[in-house]
C-alpha cells in the first residue's frame, strides 16, 4: 500500500522535475511525472522532453517499465487526451496499467482536455487538485496564464537598495544584488522566452541579456532579446552581438510590444524605470519580482519612476505571493492584488 | 530528570517574558526567567519588574514557591551580583536552592558581574551562551548596546512601498502599510523611550507619536517625543499635545541629538527622507526596520534622500537580520553589515 503522505511527496518530486524542464518545452507545457509502485514506490520520474518528443508520463512510464502495473502516476497536469505529435498519454497510461492517477492541475486547453475522463472509463481511480497551487504558481504559471488570456505571460524584474534605487548617483550600479541573486535571474533568462529592455538601457548599460552559467558560459537556451523605444541603437551594441537573435520595436507601446511576442509564453521585462514605468501603467505585468539588497544608495536614480499613481488612495496594489532569502538578498515576488 | 530540549524550550519562554516587559524596566534591562523543578517541569515564570521592583530571577522563584529546591533557573541575563535597590539576585537563587543556573548573555556591567563565579562557588552547575543569539538580538539588544557604547541604541524605521516611496506623488501617504504594521509599529514606539522626527515631519503630517492601543486608545507607557530642526513649529501641532512629554532640538546634526538623548536606551527615527538621510550620513543607525507595502506608488517623495554615496562602491552596506510577513506587508529588519 502506498503510504499516508507517499502522494504528496511524489507531487513535489514530479513539481521539481517541471521546473526543470521549464522553458524548453514550447509548445508543450512544462510537466513533470512520478510513477509509485504498487508498493507505493517511486518506481520512475519524467518530465515533459523538448519539442516533438515524449511527454513527462511516458517518460515516467519508461522509466518504470513493469513497476508500473498497479500503481500510482503522480502528474502535474492532466493527462493529455490528444493525438498531436505524440500519442495521447492518457493511452500510455492505461496501456501500463496503472491502479490510479493523481494530477495538480486541470487541462484548460479544449483540444487535450477529457484526460480524466477518459482514465475513469477505463476504471482507473482519479484524483485531482493535489499540490495544485504549487503547480498553478510555479512551473505552469506562465503556460496557465497563456491558455486563460492567449497573451504571454509578462513579468517585470528588478534589482533594488532597500531604499528603492536601481543605481547609485553618479549611474552606477554593477553590482547592487551579490552572485546568488544573479545566478537566480539567469536561470530565469535561461527559461524565459523573451527578455524585454528600453532603449535607454542599452545606451546606459550595454548588456548583452544572454543566460549565462556561473562560470560565465552562455546557458544553451537563450531567450529571445528584445529592445522597445524609438531611439536607433548602435550596430556595436552588445545586445546585437551572435549570442541569441534579437528584435527591435520601435514604439513606446507596451501592448505593441506584448502584441508583437504574442507566440510567447514567459516575457521578461528587464528594463529600467522608463519602460517598467509604461508596462506598469498599461497593466501588462502579471508579476513583479524584486531583488532587494541590504544597501542603501540615496539619490535620483529609482528603479521606476511615474507609474501613473497621483494619490495613496490610487496606488497600485499587489500582494506578496513569495518572500525569500537569496543569499544576502531578498526576493519578493508579487502578483497582482 | 529535565527532558531534552526542556531547557531550551524554558529559554523561549524566557526570552518571550523579556520582550513582554521591554521599555518599562529603566535601568534595569527587560531580563525574563523560568524555574524549573527537578523533574524538569515549569515551576515559576517571572520578568523584571519595574523601576525599583524585583528582578526577573526573584519573581520567578517566588512563582516557584518550594518546587525551586533542586530546580534549574533559567534567565536571559547572567544573574546579578551586586546591591543596588534590589538585593543580588544570586543569593535568592542559592537561597531557593536550585541545582543549576543557565544563562544567555554574560553581564557586561563590571557593578552586576560576576554572578556566575560566585554561583559556581555555591556549588551551582552553571552554563551560558543558551539562546545567546535570540537573547542579544531580541530582547536585550538595545540594552547591550548602551552598555557597549555607551550611547542609545537608534533605530531608522520607515514604511514604503516596494518602489521605495514614502509618500504619492501629491504626498498623500495615510497608508501605505497596513493595519497590522501599523500595530506593530505602536507596540514598538510603547517600548522605546523615545520617538524622533524632523521638523519637516510635523509640518507636512502633524503626526501626535504617541503609542497606541489598536482600539485607538493611549498605550500605558509613552515615549519621549522629539522634534529635531531649526523651523518654529507651531504650538498647536499635535505632538505637543498633553498626551506624553516633547523635546525640542534646534540642531540638523544627529550627533547633538543623541548627546541629548544619551540618558536614553531605545531611540526610534521616524523622521522623513530629510531627517533619515541625514542620520545615516552621520552613522548612528543601529537598526533599521523597513516596513514595505505590496504596493506601487511612483513619483518623487522616497522614503530618503541623500545618503551620501556618489557611486555603488560606496553604497552603504548592511545585512539583514530577519525579514518576516507582517499581514500583507514585509518587515525587513537590517543591521550593519
Amino acid at each position: 500500500m502506498t503510504a499516508p503522505g507517499a502522494v504528496e511527496a511524489a507531487m513535489r518530486l514530479a513539481i521539481a522535475q517541471a521546473q526543470r524542464v521549464k522553458g524548453t518545452t514550447y509548445p508543450n507545457p512544462p510537466v513533470g511525472a512520478v510513477i509509485l509502485s504498487p508498493e507505493g514506490e517511486v518506481a520512475g520520474v519524467g518530465a515533459t522532453e523538448p519539442t516533438g518528443g515524449p511527454h513527462a508520463e511516458v517518460v515516467a512510464l519508461r522509466d518504470a517499465g513493469e513497476r508500473a502495473a498497479g500503481g500510482t502516476a503522480v502528474v502535474t497536469l492532466e493527462p493529455c487526451n490528444h493525438h498531436g505529435r505524440t500519442p495521447p498519454c492518457v493511452g500510455a497510461l492505461i496501456e501500463a496499467g496503472v491502479a490510479a492517477v493523481v494530477y495538480a492541475v486541470a487541462d484548460p486547453n479544449p483540444v487535450a482536455a477529457g484526460g480524466a475522463g477518459r482514465l475513469h472509463e477505463a476504471g482507473i481511480a482519479v484524483t485531482d487538485g493535489v499540490g495544485a497551487e504549487a503547480v498553478a504558481s510555479g512551473p505552469l504559471r506562465e503556460w496557465l496564464h497563456k491558455q486563460r488570456t492567449g497573451r504571454p505571460h509578462v513579468t517585470w524584474k528588478f534589482a533594488t537598495s532597500v531604499d528603492g534605487r536601481s543605481a547609485a548617483a553618479d549611474g552606477s550600479s554593477q553590482w547592487i544584488t551579490s552572485d546568488a541573486a544573479r545566478a537566480d535571474v539567469h536561470r530565469r533568462r535561461a527559461a524565459a522566452d523573451a527578455i524585454v529592455v528600453g532603449t535607454g538601457t542599452v545606451f546606459a548599460d550595454n548588456p548583452t541579456l544572454t543566460a549565462r552559467l556561473p562560470d560565465g558560459a552562455l546557458a544553451e537556451r537563450q531567450p529571445l532579446r528584445v529592445v522597445v523605444g524609438k531611439r536607433e541603437i548602435s550596430s556595436e551594441a552588445s545586445v546585437l552581438n551572435d549570442d541569441s537573435r534579437t528584435m527591435v520595436i520601435r514604439t513606446h507601446d507596451p501592448h505593441e510590444v506584448i502584441r508583437a511576442l504574442s507566440d510567447r509564453t514567459d516575457v521578461v521585462v528587464e528594463g529600467g524605470p522608463t519602460l517598467a514605468g509604461a508596462f506598469l501603467r498599461a497593466g501588462v505585468i502579471d508579476r513583479i519580482l524584486a531583488y532587494v539588497a541590504p544597501i542603501l544608495l540615496g539619490g535620483p536614480i529609482t528603479a521606476v519612476d511615474d507609474v501613473g499613481v497621483p494619490s495613496i488612495a490610487r496606488a497600485l496594489r499587489w500582494r506578496y505571493d513569495s518572500v525569500e532569502p537569496l543569499g544576502p538578498d531578498v526576493l519578493l515576488s508579487l502578483i497582482p492584488g
